[in-house]
């Protein structure tokens, strides 16, 4: 009699769209890491950190465009081999920061690393909940050839009471945010699977 | 019998998406300096350097958020001082590059530094010619409080047949496309202008 | 002794995105009507109807594309009459509307009657308040040379709680979001009139 | 000895967002339907008209919600039984147009007629070939539930030269976009097929 095979783990590469270090957004994704471990077999956060990515600068690249620095060869990585994303967005001026834009276009150069992978947004802001960046998240996503989730969207709306959501260190203290993050990580995992054909 | 007062001279802060030293976009800027010089009392064009900005960290910040790193004093000190905004935005993945985010968000923080003041916007590029990062750029100043001229867009579509376009060094050689650059900066005095009523 | 010229009277002309009958946005109109009236001298809102505009088909288009149904020339004239607009523009399925987006662009047919006047968007509805809309109207009205207001943005969240803001009939009962109308229209007053070079 | 199982037939509900007889648009939906007869096996397009559909009004509706007008129940049923979509969207003032805002309106009402089905969009149209419109589609496809192809888009700039693109019935008779437009039919029957877990 044959053993089952084991269920596949699937690599979320989890990237923070802020660099400061009490960032929500950091906290929210310590919190996708914990919900993962704790209640939903088969998915993995691994939080890629983008702070040290030079800005994006196209005379950086060498070998006719196939080189680039270290940190940004080491990012690229990291997006190659995961099997799908989440990306933690804030909304700066209605739209995406900075940092994520940059680490979006580093991996994109060349051989596109996000290619064909599914990814999920989640946003932590004001009157929208940062949500004006998550579509524009979006319309990138469409040359990167990210698959997005539909739904469910995710945004917390925290400027009115912000320490009903998050403590001074931008963890997540909000039970009902934390319940509905899970089930963001659980579409998300069932996405990636139908679009892998494993599901 | 009086002299007739002096026209006002308007800046142009002129602020450029790429950082790369050959950018078609920092070659849009310089032309547009020429025309100025050349064709157009009255308007003046800054070339505005936002390579030195530090990634947007607002660990950066000191005095409650009244204090920036010296670049970024430097930095928001042209963009208060300027009477338009010419930004040259090329289009990365469909949006607007890090660099132009970056700077935007910088000059936003603490007292927003662009408000109530007009701004056009060139492009150059693939198939829309750069212009997809217009329409996010736009996005940007409706918080920001950017008075964006609607028209003329000014997209140049130079992928096709670059050297029609731009030299190695990324300077404008079209003379068409000159023309029509002097045509954006004819309007963006006009609006500002108006909008500052003195026309 | 010269009498003082009398101020001049901004037309408005209000359109609202849905056409059911008990409408939050007709509801915000009737309040702007009647906040201007009670208390914003030389402002006038006219509720102008586009029910009754066929669906946008250039085939009804007659005379080289001079001439339009009759429902669409009145409104026509109506718009090329107004100083100013203020869009009542519902969400509906994170964008703007049919019936607002067949009017918008009936009026552009031809020679453009929105061309070079000031606008202001007011919003109501679930999670954005409506917002997502306004960015697509926000987008039209780049190609369209009308003039946004940047602020104040007006969205209604009445999803939660509706019975607070709107009567059943659609009227608005909400004090501070009728004052939060006042401003809106208190600074589509002045920009017209920045704009006309009359403040 | 068992026959192969015979290969499913996908079903394309296309939809053009003009109504004029001349349609461009239409034109390129008759140039699938001729494609997939000729060589595409399994992939099926039914032209659905939309040119009857009222003017979107929830005053219509009847039974609390679940009852519709028969143009609108008609128009239901078939994007409910589609396997997937194919929109053709010009480009007007910025955007999509009125006739496919009211159509994807309609069939979100209730029940999501659209939800978890795939879909491409093709455009013709000036400077960006109409593919403004695509983008504003693929943000109200969010809150429908649809998945967008990423890839390849198809922008058809024929503004230019109309006449090499198109006859004046609106015919597709440009030999590269009609091989252009079998690759996105290719890609939307792939990217259905994986979504239904067949490929």
């Amino acid at each position: 009699m044959e053993a089952p095979a084991a269920k596949p783990v699937l690599c979320v590469a989890a990237i923070c769209g802020s660099i400061r270090k009490a960032s929500w957004h950091r906290g929210l994704i310590r919190a996708a890491a914990e919900v993962c471990e704790e209640s939903i077999p088969g998915l993995r956060v691994d939080d890629v950190d983008v702070a040290d990515l030079p800005m994006l600068n196209t005379d950086l690249e060498t070998d006719g465009g196939r080189g680039f620095p270290p940190a940004v060869e080491a990012f690229r990585a990291k997006v190659r081999d995961a099997d799908c994303f989440l990306f933690a967005s804030p909304e700066y001026n209605y739209s995406i920061t900075s940092p994520l834009k940059n680490a979006l276009d580093w991996a994109s150069r060349g051989v596109n690393c996000w290619a064909d992978k599914p990814a999920a947004i989640v946003c932590a802001g004001g009157n929208f909940g940062g949500g004006r960046s998550s579509y524009h998240l979006r319309q990138v996503g469409v040359f990167l050839d990210i698959h997005f989730l539909n739904k469910p969207e995710l945004f917390v709306f925290a400027f009115d009471d912000p320490d009903r959501f998050f403590d001074a260190d931008g963890n997540l203290i909000h039970a009902e945010t934390r319940e509905r993050l899970g089930q963001v990580l659980l579409s998300l995992q069932a996405f990636t699977l139908r679009l892998q054909n494993k599901d």
